[in-house]
């Protein structure tokens, strides 16, 4: 069981939602910027990087993205839908967008796991998201 | 003239917005983080912690969503709709909550300054934003 | 297997340690981060947050230190042991800093489960300085 | 006069050092941290992005670095020489490392503003550092 798991175990929130969904989402915003940095890292050792530029500009946006987002819904202690909702939707954007990026590039390993990653943290917001409407 | 407006006539973009008003959103999103990051500071600090729980909890969120936000613009070498407004949103959203808490407390100078810098930062973003429609 | 261990398998550094290693270091700063955001916003919901200041104000610098020292070291192609070094010194101090005062207050279930994320993170980060000894 | 000034003559610290020392750090640390996140978006648009990667590596750490390095010390009300002490080495390693880079590209304008903007958060930290002695 992850950490954020078994935090959210531990107090109350008026974010009503299912706390394993809640969970799943803070997972997968960590793992997505975990594979978003290492993706990068892994473009800049690429023969042609400037093949690689836009891809390594989208995971630097993710990152930011991410990481932003599961501080702010790791706090979401009181929902406030004006800030959580763009939010969430502005993180679906970017992991769709990184994701179709890296897909293209799939030949390359380490764009293939970012492509997962992209994906499943994509699904993981969107999911939060139906459930807060 | 801040680094932000320096670089930014050092290169080309096609996230068609004047440059000034570029250099004046990221001003005021680092500046806005760096006044939360002191605020935030300060509150811990006040012999009523329990007092300042809401506005802690809001600085930090208002410190992620600036701080990704003006990485992401200093990165809009080409305009993604899709991600650019919705974050922008979450930044006007956050900036209010927290000046509106901030300012709850003027009668401390640390948070009369810090929603000063909310307010001129959610006022950027909101430019931004229109310029952008 | 972590995104951290699979994206590391896929490409070529000079960092010349294992990767295990590696990957469990940045999978327990990943966590540590994550758990302390966590801990962080249930000590800001506590009855008497006065009580909790001194945790929140280190979890908020082990959030900003662990963050940092993964994307670092996740980006690592080149050994810089100027760098790499004193940021991994830092987070062995901050790691445990936090942990000592969460486990103060270990009655509370959210700080005992986040210092035992700090300690792991601590041990990870004094076994990768060793190896790069 | 900067936000980071006018906060931190609001509150009261044990941190020993002149407050426009600190001040001056932590605007350092932010405009470096801008800067850096700038020179990265404009070295990923050069025609050659291959011959850029060593410098968008060594930006990419400086704005980690110096991000957590202006949180941490923003915070140290109480000062912990064994966590700001190593960080502002880290910080002083990689903002030498990075202003080395920029400046052998400094045919570039926006290399050139960036190397400014290491100097002067390298100067100030090491400043700081010696401060804190």
């Amino acid at each position: 069981m992850s950490y954020a798991r078994q935090m959210l175990d531990t107090y109350p929130r008026t974010l009503n939602v299912d706390v394993g969904m809640l969970a799943a989402a803070i997972d997968a915003l960590s793992d997505c910027a975990q594979a978003c940095n290492a993706d990068n890292a892994a473009d800049l050792g690429e023969p042609d990087v400037t093949e690689m530029a836009r891809c390594i500009r989208l995971c630097l946006d993710c990152v930011d993205v991410c990481t932003a987002t599961a501080g702010v819904i790791s706090r979401q202690v009181e929902y406030d839908a004006g800030l959580t909702r763009p939010l969430l939707e502005a993180c679906v954007a970017i992991c769709r967008s990184c994701g179709d990026e890296c897909e293209r590039h799939a030949h390359m390993q380490h764009c293939r796991v970012c492509a997962e990653a992209c994906r499943r943290c994509e699904r993981a917001c969107r999911e939060l998201l139906d459930a807060l409407k």
